[in-house]
Parts: structure tokens; C-alpha cells; sequence
């Protein structure tokens, strides 16, 4: 057996998340309902990323560092507003936040991050 | 001598691999020849992927997470074609995709990883 | 206690740096003077990162791996003229360098990085 677990490797692309000697590593997530304004998509992101944090046995107080990239800066105010009503605050992870166009145009928000184990 | 070791240290500007305590920290790998278009640099960008784990005592089935930058979102199904040929897909790392212009115009993808050792 | 240590969580938002099993996660930097140019910027951002390594008992000979972020290609050559005059050059990090519009329009760079501690 692998000293390394990966959770739902999607058709062998890419693993919805990897555990390693204590440390989970997400992929980045992006909302299932695309039509959506951005804080309903951040809010979408953060839940999945609750439910795959879940899933290896860890939560929101032990993300370590997140990347947050937005299809346009200028929504950023609405992925925060999303993302201080989740985070623990006072466990917030180290993050930076970027414009980036992402998987199709309608995508608006997709954070990557990594996480310890419980 | 130091707990972390430095593969290909560049002239001092960035090292091409950094290993620490079992994990392995790729720079981002370009294509060589930047005049091919996507599907070829992507299969360049990965196969220099695999000359570096090979050298840190590694390889593609032990990739945690990995961020691929495509300087144009059309491009990304060549990237994902180059990708599927190559990934593992028993063992796939975490993935995040996002747009990017890169080192310049004509480079159409880098991809930034982190490993694990054998 | 914690067994993730979160220095300077500000406001509950962010933490600047997080460490966690010996490694150190700082958040994204940026110049607190924006008004100046890139390689003034990105002198500015190195110092950060030196200061939260120091607070963190480490320093710039012990980054494993960088990302650094420019809102414009066209003016990596003076992020690099600050990198270079920085960077421990037997001891550089992986790095990837990618173009993203960052936090505001004035915001020329942003680096986010992982360290190892001593």
C-alpha cells in the first residue's frame, strides 16, 4: 500500500486531494453552479473545500496556505466577504490572491490550498 | 552540510529542484523549444519533469500537487491531452490550471510541482 | 496549544506566516509603497520576507521554493535585478514567475513562499 492517498482521482486526471506524511494537498476548486455571482461561487468553493477536508480528516482551522485566484480583481470585495464569514479566525491560513482567467469565463473563483492533518 | 539540497542552481538565480525532508519543490518547468505549439510543449515541459524527479529519486506516480499556467485557456485541451498521456493515472497529484502569460509571449505553458521522495 | 503556530493573523483575515512541522508558509507580500517602481517594489517585498522569516526563525538561505507574481512582464528584468541582488546565491529556491494582476493597479509584485526553519 502507497504511503501516499489520493481522494477521487477523477478519470485518472487529476485527485480531488493528496495525503502525504501529514499534510493534504487540495486541487483546485472551483463552485459547481457556474451562473452565479462571485460571492455565491466563493461560497460554493469553500464548502467543497470543507467537504474534501473532511473527507481526510482535517477542517478550516488547519489550512496552512491558500492561493485564491479571481477571473476579475475587481470582485475580489465579494470573494472576501465570502471567505470572512468562513474562515477561522483565529486560525487564518497564509494566502495570496491573484487575477487569473480560469477554466471557462464563467468561472470566477477557484482556490487552491493545503492543509494538515488532525 | 545542509539538510536541504539544491539540484541545478542556476547562475544562483533559482535552484531547478530543492529537496527537504522527503518532499521534493520543482521551479517551473518551460518548454525548451518555444516554437512548437501547446501538445509539444507541454510533452517537453513533462518529460523535464521527469528528468528532474529522476534525479531527486523520484518519479511522475509520487507528484502531490502540481500548478500548470497556460498562456491562453483555448490552448488547455492540447495541454490536457499531453497531460492524460503522461499523467499516472493510478496515482494523479492534485492540479490547479489557471491562465498566465509566462516568461514570454511564446511560451505556452509552465508547470510548478512538488513531490515526493522515494 | 496548537501544534500550528499563525504569526500576524490580521484582523482574522490572513496570517503573514504559518509554521507547521518545520516548515513556514508566508503569506503573498507585497511593497507597502506602491507609488514607487518594480524594482524598488520587489526590494521592498524581499525585506518583508526576510522580516517574517527572521520573526519566524529562518531566513532567505533556507526557502525551498517561490512564486512570484508581476502585473506586467515587461518589467521582470528589474523584479530580477532586486532578486539577484538578494537571493542567497548558493542556496537560491525552486521559483516559477508568472504575470497576474495583483491586489490593486499600483501593485507591481507579489511573492509568496515556503521556507524551511532552522
Amino acid at each position: 500500500m502507497s504511503d501516499i492517498r489520493r481522494i477521487d482521482p477523477m478519470g485518472g486526471k487529476l485527485s480531488d486531494a493528496v495525503e502525504y506524511n501529514g499534510l493534504i494537498y487540495l486541487a483546485g476548486q472551483v463552485a459547481e453552479n457556474l451562473s452565479v455571482g462571485m460571492k455565491q461561487q466563493a461560497e460554493d468553493v469553500l464548502r467543497q473545500i470543507d467537504a474534501l477536508l473532511a473527507k481526510c480528516g482535517s477542517d478550516k482551522s488547519r489550512i496552512l496556505t491558500a492561493t485564491v485566484y479571481v477571473n476579475d480583481m475587481v470582485h475580489k470585495p465579494q470573494m472576501d466577504e465570502a471567505w470572512m464569514a468562513w474562515v477561522d479566525r483565529s486560525d487564518p491560513p497564509a494566502r495570496a490572491t491573484v487575477e487569473a482567467q480560469l477554466g471557462s469565463p464563467d468561472t470566477l473563483v477557484e482556490i487552491m490550498c493545503t492543509a494538515a492533518k488532525r
